[in-house]
């Protein structure tokens, strides 16, 4: 099973996916958390995140290499989420075709994964070419991540619409 | 009765909810207009809005405190809108809490409500922290709007999408 | 036949609106391309767009007039797309009536178009006047269309959502 979470900032997203996770999962799931902490603003608001989630997930961490972490589990791995980890990877140098093919391979696994990702795109294009590209980037990986779920979640406002 | 419209900038929320407004009350409703008057071109906007209103409407004043305004009716009551008045209280050096606490207490009075809210997280996240700071209330205050309103609608090129 | 594909940037609407317009097409239909050439990286990714349709199309190159160039035919029109169109207007000096007149007089055309449009508009409002008239002559020509289209889909992560 596979399934994607997408909204904007704040549509409560991630508290929907940690939720639907845990109705899903018949053991304790597994917590991906793909942040770097780049700044203190994103340290603060990700003990925020850790604080909220409590013991109930077992929390991995892996800012690039998600392929060599999800591996065959018997419980459910939420990834935290898959935009922060298209910019981890950019910032690192790694191109478009590196993460398609991390997303490829995950997507063929027998794995049951809930992927999290920002909806960026419902605005005027960029004056900043690295903008553009990251914003470019993260509406293919979500393309690409819709078609192979089974199951897809518009978040607004809280509210989880399905569209697949 | 509480209701929400959410929907990104010119999606035609307002003008939707309006008619929604006058569809379901059976008395002449009431238009809570929140803006300040910062600049001319908020004026302008303001003044096309109240001509497009007419006198259908009965016009209430109130960019703060929508919960000293806001009392027992037996007409609906829009809120015209509710980013205007966070972006207010913002301003006026109001905390998330103030803004919490006022819609916590509109939600549980018996008073017919129709809030109007912009979507405004489907973007990258600005590299202006005040920005940031509206983007994340504005989205968490959607939220909880949301899950206090009976009936909640997505408007998409002047679509109501009926999401709850 | 009208349609309209809205989505934001890479939400797969191009693509889905040319294979919607592929299967109810019964001759070659024709791609009216609205794209002016400012700069190189619009050039590549008009190449690659290029490549991508192949000769499944006949393509009609027209970045201003649109009513001149589609006319009776019996074969559907692909515009691909009205918000670059919109670009193109403001840029040369048209008024928002131009433009809505231009749409009108299509709408009002027994010809089959599939109009594919932007939404630029679920972010905070820009500090910058040109984006902020871009932003909502975007958004009322999106409503403007919607309301002739027979069909109006919103095109998230790839996904077709029918909103009417």
């Amino acid at each position: 099973m596979k399934a994607l979470f997408i909204g904007g900032i704040k549509s409560g997203k991630s508290k929907n996916a940690e939720e639907y996770v845990l109705k899903h999962s018949k053991k304790k799931p597994f917590y991906l958390a793909t942040t770097e902490f780049f700044d203190d603003e994103m340290s603060v608001k990700v003990k925020k995140h850790q604080t909220q989630r409590g013991d109930k997930f077992i929390t991995i961490e892996e800012s690039l290499q998600l392929s060599k972490v999800i591996k065959s589990q018997d419980s459910i791995i939420l990834v935290e989420c898959v935009s922060m980890w298209i910019n981890n990877m950019l910032y690192h140098g790694f191109s478009e075709e590196d993460m398609i093919n991390q997303i490829k391979e995950l997507s063929s696994r027998h794995v049951d994964i809930v992927f999290v990702i920002n909806d960026v795109g419902c605005c005027v294009v960029s004056d900043n070419a690295l903008v553009r590209k990251f914003v470019d980037i993260n509406g293919r990986i979500s393309q690409l991540l819709a078609s192979t779920c089974q199951e897809v979640y518009n978040t607004v406002a809280g509210i989880n619409v399905k569209i697949k």
